[in-house]
């Protein structure tokens, strides 16, 4: 029996920095990595792959803010602007590895899920938002949403007010049962795009969007540990985590125990949005009984045994 | 073994005449249009669901528009804004038939694809494109798109030029196994939204987008006869089809033949752009070997044998 691997896919695997956002810039980068991913095939795996929405789910807000301000368009909640981007998103990385299987002649369905994923409504990031989302707003505006019981927080360089949203921790991530049978079953799986689209379920028992941004490497872990994962990829821009970042001490990491990973983020080791949540989403996979967690570029990926591995 | 049924929902289930768009008005109008469909569930269905996206992807194209002149944002080309609505509509009809099932006690899971449909580069519909799309531009402003290959129409009520796009005929869904599939196990698929994200096979080999609309009840059909389906169901906002529509002897259509309803078409008994297409839809499915085709709309569920068919 196959493997099953989940790879996270981080946003520069989509979207470089410097870069506008064409399509061609995104298909050129997504074939690219999906070129990279397929040599876990090779190596017997079945893929799941998620991905993130970063800039792209940024460009959405302000498309949405630019077309109420021009065509009196109704903007639309985070939930259904997460959904826009799983869409989108999804349907160029299952294009582009269908091109990446064509050119290597290995036939696989790949399906693409668009994905709810539950978070509680007393989850206390509720209480505290902090992921600032959107465009800068002036004061007016900002004060305008004030009302309708939008929070935000000042840009430290000037720029403007920033709506903030909170980050809740996922639930459950919806239909995994389904993506474990289709990966099993050889195909391969894109589901919980962008953390997944935030919901909860209200007190009258109906499922409902909430505006919230859910990190999209734990909800990945989230759905790693449901569908008994092999092993757990998550794809940034290094090849290893390092500790002592950017000191003459400076080192990779290569085989690391969750004890000792713990004890990094608690020297505080890696950077809060960028490397920890990794890290710490990296832990939760294996803290939850899963082999293996690596996280490295993509270019790293054909070389077994490559990256740094939380096991 | 249970019978299975695909139904086409009209962009109508979704967003009424007169109304804006909002979150909420989308969320009631799709909670009962699901709410109805439920009923076939009854009648011992399995069920496929496909959907309209003409208003919702004609905002989307909007949204683009301002957010380059507002923030230069790129502007993305058809089948990443088709792709945005498969991934907004198919949420919303995912998550209310969620809701449905719930409050009638029905344990089913319902997953939504986002999914490509292949289309021809030598379809005849790329020689003439008649489509209109997206905002309408000044003189200048169609002039300079003019240079970039678009194509445009002038509105005969005088609000500008309209982009014109072809509607290439569906040629294969992209994972219509795998809907089979799914469906037949019992699960609800959500899939083909909005006629599918066009896309076709480059001398290359490769798979790439392509600047078009397919029509979403044809898309529907195809899908019905690859998946084998017992019945194909197009929900619009009448519960008949009429011939000698607004006469004395305007008349509702029961139980017809494709012969029949071929001659009615030949007679133009069917307006162009709405019940026409619908028409051929449902026409193309029973004589590719389908059982049979109903048009009604979707509070005539609930009644076995209600609406127009097509047998």
């Amino acid at each position: 029996m196959n493997k099953l691997a989940v790879i996270a896919l981080g946003g520069n695997a989509l979207l470089k920095s410097g870069q506008k956002g064409t399509i061609s810039e995104q298909e050129e980068n997504i074939f690219e990595a999906c070129n990279e991913v397929a040599y876990l095939l090779e190596q017997g795996y079945n893929l799941v792959i998620s991905h993130g929405n970063g800039p792209q789910v940024g460009n959405v807000m302000l498309q949405h803010e630019a077309g109420f301000k021009v065509f009196d368009i109704p903007k639309q909640p985070m939930d259904i602007c997460v959904a826009e981007t799983q869409g989108s998103i999804g349907y160029m990385i299952e294009q582009q590895m269908r091109n990446v299987l064509f050119e290597r002649g290995v036939k696989k369905n790949i399906v693409t899920l668009i994905t709810q994923v539950l978070v509680s409504e007393n989850d206390p990031a509720f209480k505290n938002p902090a992921k600032p989302v959107g465009p800068y707003y002036t004061v007016e505006e900002k004060d305008h949403m004030l009302e309708q019981g939008w929070k935000f927080k000042e840009d430290p360089r000037g720029r403007g007010w920033r709506r903030v949203v909170a980050s809740p921790l996922p639930k459950e991530i919806s239909n995994w049962e389904i993506v474990e049978k289709l990966a099993r079953e050889g195909n391969i799986v894109i589901t919980a795009g962008g953390g997944g689209i935030p919901a909860y379920i209200k007190k009258t028992g109906r499922l409902e969007g909430i505006d919230a941004v859910i990190d999209k490497d734990l909800a990945s872990a989230t759905l790693a540990s449901n569908i008994k994962a092999d092993a757990f990829f998550i794809i940034t821009d290094i090849s290893h985590v390092m500790v002592n970042f950017n000191t003459p001490e400076q080192k990779e990491l290569h085989n690391v125990s969750v004890k000792e990973m713990e004890k990094h983020l608690e020297d505080k080791q890696f950077t809060e949005g960028s490397m920890a949540p990794k890290v710490r989403a990296g832990i939760q996979f294996v803290a939850n009984g899963g082999k293996e967690t690596v996280i490295t570029d993509a270019s790293n990926l054909k070389e077994e045994n490559s990256g740094t591995r939380i096991n």
